[in-house]
């Protein structure tokens, strides 16, 4: 037996799919296309990796998207106040600030900044009016990598409703809102974390079980009930080549990948889980290429808000 | 066996002495008391019942709280003008308008209303900017009921680190927030609702149990783990005789006094849950008085910020 593997790559390409027709009509009524204002501090090579990837589909998807640059001993107020330029730019529609943000702009620097961005145009769903709204079910803008999850519930016909549903993992930017929109969707939701007692017991009783804590393979298969859905949002780089020996046998396409480039991204969930659970997303390949279908999705959504006047 | 009741006015009267050193620096630092501006509309009487009590709860605490009467048939344009009013009152630091408001008002008048409310101002908890803050884990003004419900465990002894807590009902003032605190405080957090399967046996796992779903009686005793803390939220009004002859044995004082008055008000806990949990809040007399002290505690927290120039 194996797992039913959810393919968020495809599901990410059916959704930006469905995005050609609005951004064609945003494009038409406004004159414009929707603009997404990328920002990035410093030189983290994920970041960039990360923040070029989100440029080029955005461009992909027919978005104005650009990119601020700026060097890593950026003071934190030329950071605000180049925020305050792009909430006040009417060709903006969203923006979003790469984090994690250089230590050197203090412990609450990100949370300042996106305290700053206008809510109308927080394509990442972190600002508090933004969580809140989630929180009471009406909100237009909700966190990328939760929202994507539920993508690949619902498109791969996956029952939400009356299902039991367990979140290892209680991040604001995964896990709470996580458990709000599969509350909100009507399953029953458990939200498990580093002081829960006994978290395999908890986690077996999960039809769907979302593993978003960020340690590689913790979730073995003493946590999986047989045939439930496993999703999987972890991605920690790796080059410890002796724990990837013990999860990948010789062979495994992902060790021969490890052994060609020296590391590997891994995911929450051991690859022993696949043997065990009904349906079940990779890493890479499942949750990731969703985070960024919903940011250009929220992109959108926030292009039209503003032209249509819906604003907060 | 029989549970301890968690005596919820002497809670109540703890906090509300805790608040006479900083209602009394306030008010030698402002020249002035808090202000509370209560808001009612219409002539419902328990809603009368209710704004009164708070009325004479404030004026007990040495705030400067005033009450603001307006017909059943009032225009919600009239309301948000008052509330905007009261936002630009230098003298207001606290801004609650009483619910429900008047069907008249349309479906979604107590969503503007509230979200016209300055967060600042907000000691109900219910603007959309408090609510995200929360969920963030940094909110000053909470909802009066769920943070009441964390201050009688935490001052009763209860230890909510590590302990499973059931919350049965998903409101937006209640069962949403009391999630989040509990899971703040390191509980593993279960929210069930209409929706979940095998309620009872689910509840049952509860070292904690909160029942905020508003139907009296319902959580009888195969709900409830031997030896849980079971808090009940649920204040229904009941005058059907049969109903309390099945709930009180003739001579129960709460059945005695059903037949003086016609009418009671019931808790969602079944009384013979007593006989099972450890601890149990009675209706009256458990969460209620708490709802009312945290509203005066709010607030204190919400003039002392504004004289502190600690806003949004």
């Amino acid at each position: 037996m194996s797992a039913i593997r959810l393919d968020g790559i495809a599901i990410g390409q059916q959704i930006r799919a469905g995005l050609r027709a609005p951004v064609a009509e945003f494009t038409r009524q406004a004159g414009r296309a929707p603009g997404l204002s990328l920002v990035l501090v410093g030189d983290d090579p994920g970041s960039h990796l990360y923040v070029s990837s989100k440029l080029r589909s955005a461009g992909d998807s027919g978005l104005d998207a650009e990119i601020h640059r700026l060097p890593g001993d950026t003071p934190i107020d030329e950071l605000l106040r180049l925020v305050d330029r792009l909430n006040r730019d009417e060709r903006c529609d969203g923006i979003l600030v790469q984090s994690p943000l250089p230590t050197q702009m203090g412990a609450d620097a990100e949370r300042r900044v996106f305290d700053a961005i206008d809510p109308a145009k927080d394509v990442d769903g972190f600002h508090p009016t933004n969580v809140g709204k989630l929180v009471q079910g009406r909100a237009d803008l909700v966190a990328c990598t939760p929202s994507g999850v539920i993508e690949i519930l619902e498109r791969s016909g996956i029952r939400i409703a009356g299902a039991s549903a367990v979140v290892i993992g209680r991040s604001d930017i995964v896990g709470k809102p996580m458990a709000l929109l599969l509350l909100h969707r009507h399953a029953t939701v458990t939200i498990c974390h580093s002081r829960t007692r006994d978290l395999a017991s908890v986690a077996r009783e999960a039809d769907i079980l979302v593993a978003a804590l960020g340690r590689p393979a913790f979730v073995t298969t003493d946590f999986v009930k047989p045939g439930a859905t496993v999703i999987d949002v972890g991605t920690t780089p790796v080059s410890d080549a002796e724990l990837v020996a013990g999860w990948f046998e010789p062979g495994h396409k992902r060790r021969d990948a490890f052994e060609r480039r020296g590391s590997l991204v891994m995911g929450d969930v051991h690859p022993g889980v696949e043997a065990v659970a009904g349906a079940l997303t990779p890493v890479p390949g499942g949750v990731g290429p969703l985070t960024i279908a919903m940011l250009l999705k929220n992109t959108v959504t926030a292009a039209m808000n503003r032209l249509n006047g819906i604003g907060l």
